[in-house]
């Protein structure tokens, strides 16, 4: 639960906790939004991306339909059509509006976005005042599902507005890079960590939150197994580049070649063409190219040429999984001032770096449902399981990621082709 | 030349009056945009339109390319980038920011691009105060290209605006309808005007300002003709839906069938589909209905298929020319509190009526270079000729048009399937 | 109508008359289907071509529809789908197979549709046998019609199989070029020939037979005017590309810019990139690329960008028209045995030349009806009016048209963008 | 190996067997297209399908690429450009012609295709009369997966026929049905087969011929689970329709009711509209639909959802073959004369029936590489590793299956769009 660690350090109730964390997350994601001009939080650069105000009122609208109506049946949104403007893909709950056109709707403002916000703010508070022990046990899991949901659009926010600053020629900042921002140190020597064949346990053990995906816990037989001792840097992947790696198709898959040839894609997203990709585009604008920096907004189907082109491949996720749980949860978060992933310090040579935040990491794991699934009945069961056909499942978090939002059986999911997250390469090989 | 009534009230320079005119319509620019929230300069809702803060921009980029910077070297914009973002197609210019992606710029800002019509109009009020008789007698055509430029962009920003507001669910009004509004009286009876055949001359004479399309004047024979004394109401084209007219492809050019088979058109646009068509978007929000007034948002097609269905055809643009110059410029401007066609009033059954403003009229002359055309050389000589292809012309300004820009020689053109201007209908037919 | 030379020299009836016409039309279809493969018949290479086996289905469908079936209720085709296979665009007739579909439908099998032709064939002869005067003055027009229909789907089969065959990476040729072929002679001076301002009638005077779109014959006031003495060859074309032609947008219509950027348009229609454009895929093959020759298959963005290029513009329907009655109807047409537009010999040097055959020559005028334009009632109606949009006018007929089937009055259509049909340039110019 | 059985009962040397199996795999191939019209060959109904044409020459063209030609550097193919043409998607070989315009090619005729075929098989008739063993050993892989290669051709041109035939309007079958086709009998009841959870081993063991994405064997955990005796009928899918399976959202993977929106899908490919659903397109033709027959023609989606709406799932890879390795493999292949799936037979009541042969069985394993998988090197590595991205693995053949060409370990795999093949429903669930 997102509260445990100060459940631990104070004598609170379960409601207060609950009311502070519900508090602490939603603060964050509007202090995620401080730098952004009104025009900054309309705007919404392709399908996959949403605007800021979206997501604003998308997290507000999930507390609405799934907590506040439930729990008393008297509850009014401020607006009838908010339902169906911000819902994102609960079909149970109704009609949604079009995704692809999310853009298009000047209205609500976004003080009108905020004051929905503040709305269902205030509603979450009386509950939290007026709940008793009984209520609190029966929406926890709710509350719960929430806030890790609003933290999932809080990465959102970041990476759909980063897309958003890229396609304007001004190449405008999300906000100014952090003034001491150093030069990443050559990366420690990339090494080889085995694990022996056998029967592994991965997934949740559901002694604490999770979503639903990533449940049940379940054995395995895994072969034996190496995997990278950090993540593939910019200067590596330019190897690949310089090798030829876009033009010869026998390194990448089939779709991956026509996606390539499509976009006519030459380096990962971000990286300017002018001064032989000295540049890329950032979060604090466009920004030099540092070679000991992990690559970054890649697709699956670049990471797995690059992978084949090393004479590697990628991990799968219960590789992935049974070595990160070898090592504690750090990295670089979305509470960092400088909003990029960071290169591997020279104090992590020895073993398994990198693991969590920075980049997320794919698979080679379509993401499918683990041996007994089962999806939450009715709407709130929409969750995850209907997207399980055509996606990779990525692990670890990124830079975007809200600190304490990661763990190391969380399942991301995109499809192949995505670039606009913060995705990058970590290598395995067979035994 | 649009400053040319008050020229004659008082003995002004041509400086003076000039000044006065910029002034003049650089400021209705932007009361047209006084109702905006700031969310609502940003959204482009289709390619076609454009959000009110490019055309803002673009018509002061205008007068910085066209004159400013002839004018005075050392002329800088705000932003190097401003002319590559407010170019619209003058490819002579340079390279242009894409069109279609015109809603994803969130910068530069509302603010920054008023600040951007400050400095030019700062830049312009002191050439104004400088320019002596020569440099005003050498700039004049510029500057009355620019502001009426600017004019055909105020109605644009109403059309694009509308566009906008309608596809978002929460229907909002541009700004509130009038109080007083009345229902339409019901329109005089429609009657035929004649004209004889013979040599006639069409196109602008020269004397005063005009775009280039609309000359040279010239002659042309005339089948003898007559024409509609009023435009079609609401009224009458329902009765044209209630038989089918949108179902009988016999009443149809064959790209009209096909684009109302694409677009699964029943109504013109704007027409809602709920209780019988009962009510329509404006301006002002959703409205009912009104029979009496002229019928609009209708594309060349179903103006086509409508007068083949009336037993008639449309106007070509020199038999409503010959026609216009027979009534004297009045109707229904954008300068009405009621932003919306007016119906024909009883008064004016005895001749022909609603000749200018109130919807643009459709024509069936394709719009093609008048004998001996030229443009005008350089950049600015992109104006117009290179659309007189796959475009259809229309006459006499709509509500949305300001007052005092319409002429009757003015041309004005889109493509067959443009409904988003405020086009309607009147009839013609061969005597 | 077709065989009227024929009856001016015997005293033969109309009714022989007619069907020795029909026979001649119909037999000359099949032999330019002579040098066909089975599969040449079945392939549609684009939307706007249509398999040979389709039009020689369709040609005949169009005598059943509109004659067997009306002469003869009792009338039955060998199949009942082939009304819906091969009915081109006649919505009264009843639902049609979808147009860019007749690609895919392996039956009827060639032979079956040859049966078919042969069944059409023998009912028309009983027809002819059995018919009293009354009928055959009755149905004169739909018979007339349809052979003029059938000699424009004889040049339809042509184009369609260059375009066809010219896709082939084996390039092979519609029939073998003639042995005999020599290079045209350099082509004499290109010079200006002068008409007046004044009255002219244009259009058919209904004497013979003519399509509806060239009725009624009407007076109409043209400038004075220049027109070119010679077409345009393919080494003047080349120097316009030399110039840069297809990289000036200065030179094009809007429309015409964003055509040649979609496609990559840097030469006319089967030229062949390689070795700099010295060869052209032709109905004999790939053939070298003779100067001299008319350039053809160009768009009409094309002729308009280089007719701009040259200082000069397109000439009107109207002016080629005036021009055109003043020499007689000679030319290469598809009864000859090199396909390709023949070079302007040098003993043209003194008038007009190549004004028919050769290629069709692209005007400046949309394809609009002429005043009093009256389509004919029913199905057979739908010929030629629903098309009066987005067309532009060719005049004069090319080497793929039937000798006999042209006329000075005769308006042949395609939208601006067209390349496939033998299309070409003539200039002119404001006197 | 495909002559495997004979080669146990007679003496014959490798030389001989590998003769006989080339012969008698080319010649069913041929045989497959005996019922053809010429115009059959040619057509291309949709991109993922191929002209019959094009199957005979591209199983020509591996042999000659992957054999003849390295086995003799002075062999010929008949037309130098025949490489170009029938290279299906080996990039190594070099340039392909488009996949989706094969279909635009009259040429080479079929005629010259099957002279192609026999200069194929004459060389390849040459060569097994000079090899010696070593030569023979060398090749035998080649020789294996080219007719391997071939008869997974031989299915494609049943089903790329039955959905070219099953556009035309005609409905021509590919060939009469038999005539002593009876309904099928009412399905054995059905029930659930269980297995216990554990350590098996999938994949082929190599010792006889595999294609190399079923190797390496290798163990794998696999949950307890429980199979269905035999596949889903057309009646039980028919209750899936009636009650409302199409239109509820809950029931589909997000990406399938996207595609069941977009393509308006309410029933199984080759259904009827008409009379409730009561006729299918078969390759004899329109005929009665019978409810005892195994469904097929589904998608992917189409199979997950009805598992959900029956409160089961699709097995996986693993799970169905463990189960299928315990049968013998018995079904209906292409060698049946009624070219459509079998219904289950009451003796079959007691097992596991309908395993092999009927119709594809949708798994819900993506295909994904065994751990330890390693394509071949050079351009015959490109078979199947490149395709491992995207698609669904299905198991157990089809009646369009070549007899003899299925195996338990046997991989195929389709997107989960993809309909044109004989794929069908098993269900499992959980233990």
């Amino acid at each position: 639960m997102i509260a445990s660690p100060s459940l631990k350090a104070a004598a609170i109730s379960p409601r207060q906790q609950y009311a502070q964390a519900f508090s602490r997350v939603r603060r964050f994601t509007e202090e995620l939004c401080r730098p952004l001009a009104i025009e900054d939080y309309v705007v919404q650069s392709m399908p996959d991306a949403s605007p800021a105000k979206w997501h604003l009122a998308h997290t507000s609208w999930f507390f609405e339909t799934f907590l506040l109506s439930p729990a008393d049946p008297s509850y009014r949104s401020p607006d009838p059509l908010y339902t169906y403007l911000f819902n994102s893909y609960y079909v149970q709950v109704g009609e949604r509006f079009s995704r692809p056109e999310r853009g298009l709707l000047s209205r609500p403002t976004v003080e009108q976005v905020y004051e929905y916000r503040a709305h269902v703010d205030r509603c979450m508070a009386a509950l939290f005042e007026r709940a008793d022990d009984a209520l609190i046990e029966r929406f926890a899991p709710v509350i719960e599902l929430g806030l890790h949901h609003e933290q999932q659009h809080q990465e959102l926010i970041l990476t759909d507005l980063k897309h958003m600053l890229s396609v304007n020629p001004l190449r405008p900042a999300y906000r100014a890079a952090p003034t001491n921002r150093t030069v990443a140190p050559a990366p420690p020597e990339h090494r080889w960590l085995s694990f022996d064949e056998g029967l592994y346990a991965i997934g949740h053990d559901e002694a604490s939150f999770a979503f639903d995906n990533e449940s049940p816990r379940h054995q395995l037989f895994v072969h034996a197994f190496r995997i990278g001792s950090r993540l593939i840097t910019n200067g590596e992947y330019q190897r690949f580049i310089d090798d030829g790696g876009y033009r010869r198709p026998e390194l990448w898959l089939s779709d991956g070649s026509k996606v390539v040839e499509a976009h006519r894609w030459t380096a990962p997203a971000y990286w300017t063409h002018e001064h032989k990709h000295s540049k890329h585009f950032t979060l604090h604008g466009l920004l030099d190219w540092d070679p000991n920096e992990p690559v970054c907004h890649v697709s699956y189907y670049e990471a797995d040429a690059f992978a084949r082109w090393a004479g590697a491949r990628l991990p799968t996720e219960a590789e992935w999984e049974i070595a990160a749980v070898t090592v504690p949860i750090e990295g670089r978060f979305s509470d960092s001032e400088y909003l990029h992933p960071a290169g591997a310090s020279a104090t992590e040579s020895e073993g398994l770096s990198q693991m969590y935040g920075d980049v997320w990491e794919w698979t080679q794991s379509p993401y499918v449902p683990y041996p007994g699934f089962r999806p939450a009945s009715g709407a709130i069961g929409e969750y995850n399981g209907k997207f399980m056909c055509n996606q990779m499942v990525l692990r670890g978090g990124s830079c975007a990621t809200p600190s304490g939002h990661i763990r190391p059986t969380y399942r991301n999911f995109f499809p192949p082709e995505a670039r606009w997250q913060f995705s990058g390469i970590r290598l395995a090989e067979d035994a």
